[in-house]
């Protein structure tokens, strides 16, 4: 087993990058200001230290120390058990998949790196959603997609939610940020794809003959509420929509990539 | 302006109907009891009462009264007014969406009613998560499903945050409960559809062949963590599966039946 560390009191300061983890905008200035992100559940901890991840700690009820036990050993942090009761008490609400860990973010990679060889890139812009974000990130991973690009504003898909709902996909599909909004899409149509804009346009074309033939592929999503910004559709090379019945208010955007996606992964 | 009545005290026992929204099982038993079911959000409590249930009451700020005035006025129940701050001590969180409405469950349809001519159903066995039960409503009315068929354990379609998630697909759609799990598929199989079960099975095919050249449709989703029973499995006319990349965990249940529904509407 690996060396732990017992907590008695949920007041303790040591477990300062767990509390009140349901408070958005305190859990993002915190995690900006000392470059941490949360992780939560034994299958999504693995997957984060073993992406590269340095744990700053683990915190844990004892019953999910053995399932994690190699994790622990090979990081530097340490791991504090106390028991879920009190960890409640710090997080603020009950973890149902037990295991926490505080990991240190890393610098973001560049945009030629993240490309790489990649034939299918998702480019979100302003997602407010983390939700939306991990489950773009998990269907992307499970339809074949290669990389993920995110606008200056998009949510952050290292924050806790996000990670949970995509399953991780976030340390296994490489990503970054564009560092220029306005000019991002003509950007990737330089480097050589063909950016798609998922899009209610009078020139939207169904999406399965948007990327008909294409090679180098960008899919391009809006936001939650008010879709794309004007420039991004207007700078995409083309227009797509997923076709609908009418009279529906559209599907969300997590299921529109879904769909897209699977669109997308068959041309 | 409809007719309203002023509370001033959130512990006034008329707002029994709203209360501690954030507690699941306590909200369970107490629309059980009643027969209500709560809506939130302008469109949603208009499309709610639109669809024929009756209003038990509204509840919401003043700035909401002018924008759902027709409904309030056509409405036997009362509309309590408070202000923002009050309602959230009723109900426990903050309501974004600013009206709330408690309205009455009217009983099932049967089966036959439900079914009519629809060519494309839905059939949900055990869906615990009603995020994913409104999720997959809003996906198929948006790409063409005419019902939805419940077996006697899927989470309520009828509770706040499936009928806030779904946009009110669950009025518009025409939707009952399964009385027998068993013999479910069976059945509809001798109405003359073809089920089709999307499961990770060993005769399992990609969706849109197990979907070629269907007439009448029955599309068929397990639940979140298990999947398919295996008697629905077993007993479903075609097993299929959306091709994915190995090593990924699968699309969660919202993301597979945006692209199920897809290609089956594309069959």
């Amino acid at each position: 087993m690996p060396e732990t560390v017992e907590i008695t009191d949920p007041d303790d300061p040591r477990l300062a990058d767990y509390r009140d983890l349901r408070d958005v905008e305190l859990r993002k200035s915190l995690e900006v200001e000392h470059g941490l992100f949360l992780a939560e559940g034994e299958k999504v901890v693995r997957r984060a230290v073993e992406a590269g991840h340095d744990a700053r700690s683990f915190l844990m009820a004892p019953r999910w120390l053995e399932g994690l036990d190699d994790v622990i050993s090979r990081s530097a942090g340490p791991c504090y058990v106390m028991p879920e009761r009190l960890i409640e008490q710090v997080t603020g609400f009950h973890v149902h998949r037990g295991a926490l860990a505080s990991l240190q973010r890393r610098p973001l990679p560049a945009i030629d790196a993240v490309l790489g060889q990649a034939r299918s890139v998702l480019v979100l812009e302003d997602l407010v959603d983390h939700t939306n974000v991990g489950a773009v990130f998990r269907s992307g991973a499970a339809l074949g997609f290669d990389a993920v690009l995110l606008a200056p504003r998009c949510a952050d898909p290292l924050y806790r939610r996000s990670i949970k709902v995509g399953m991780g996909a976030v340390f296994t599909t490489p990503w970054t940020r564009l560092p220029d909004w306005y000019d991002a899409l003509p950007d990737l149509s330089a480097r050589g794809f063909i950016t798609v804009a998922l899009t209610l346009s009078s020139d939207s074309v169904p999406i399965e003959d948007a990327v008909a033939g294409v090679d180098r592929l960008a899919l391009v999503l809006g936001s939650e509420g008010h879709g794309l910004s004007s420039r991004w559709e207007a700078s995409a090379d083309r227009r797509a929509i997923i076709p609908m019945r009418a009279g529906i208010d559209s599907l969300n955007v997590a299921a529109a990539s879904a769909v897209a996606c699977y669109a997308a992964a068959r041309r």
